[in-house]
């Protein structure tokens, strides 16, 4: 079975630039998690609680940093994943693209 | 040969909560299924009609049950299925994000 | 190098129902092609012009039967292509979604 | 770790036509850059400023040649790089449907 869950949209200090580091901005999140289903289910409002407070609460410097973080800390809250990928965008930094940085691990 | 379905939309008894188990909302299914074309063609229009008519049916507690009883009663119906790729959407169900459970099978 | 054509919407006779066979309606292809560039690059406006002459010119009665014929006249017009993948869409065929027919080959 | 860096969007002379040689087109660029993250990060405002340089100075003729350029450019500038893949559009070039070039690489 595989959550997904696509735009996650809330604010937090993310980013090495000065204003970054007083500024919350708008991140985007987009998650995919793989664990088997038998009769227990994940919750996706679990997850997507435990995203927003981790981005808030430790303020990351890097996207790259964040990453890691959550992969870790999501398979420690619900260790039955097998499979996660996650992916970080940032809209509204750069006036002519869109960037975001994935990551994907398999317990 | 691999019939898409994307977005079906329609309003069904789903989910856990009180108001879920009386107030109907919005799912929103996508469905992938591969099979292999000789004379005999998969419509797609029957593909739609028994989702919709089993999710209105079975008012599943969860978007894990619909897909595993979707998932079965699609190859009963439609024999000729080697792989099903079923995805089911509650679009309004969180109000920073789009959660969605996707269910894949190779038969 | 991988060619890919996105949402080539024209009009053309194809469906077996009734009003399908009189009045032209809307199709939306998508096509995915790879082939390995040297100095020669195949022109993403003649695989186009091939596929909208061959459609309006045939009336398929299936969007199975089109995708199959496409599979071999684009292959025998442009025979490096060595992988290719096709996407039919009736764009307004139901009200309820989008449904489209993929077919992929390796040559 | 995965770069994406979407629909970067900016105008340059492209492509063979008498009128692309002499007004500059809109081009838009969608790039996937995998890296062994450990303690440097590859900045994706680099990599978009190197893709628009590039493509603003050689002013290619065809958008197969852009590729490879880029591609051998990029991953001299970012010598980090183990797989990247690289999509041009001319999104404006034909009516009826948009169309790209994708090349992606193993390094």
């Amino acid at each position: 079975m595989t959550i997904n869950i696509n735009t996650l949209i809330f604010e937090c200090i993310i980013g090495i630039l000065d204003f970054e580091r007083h500024t919350p901005q708008k991140v985007s999140v987009d998650v995919e998690i793989a664990y088997p289903y038998k009769d227990e289910f994940i919750d996706y409002s679990h997850v997507t609680e435990h995203i927003k407070i981790s981005m808030k609460k430790y303020q990351f410097k890097l996207i790259e940093e964040a990453l890691i973080s959550l992969q870790n800390s999501l398979k420690q809250d619900f260790p039955q994943i097998t499979s996660l990928s996650l992916t970080i965008s940032k809209p509204d930094i750069l006036p002519d693209c869109r960037v975001s940085v994935t990551q994907k691990l398999n317990y």
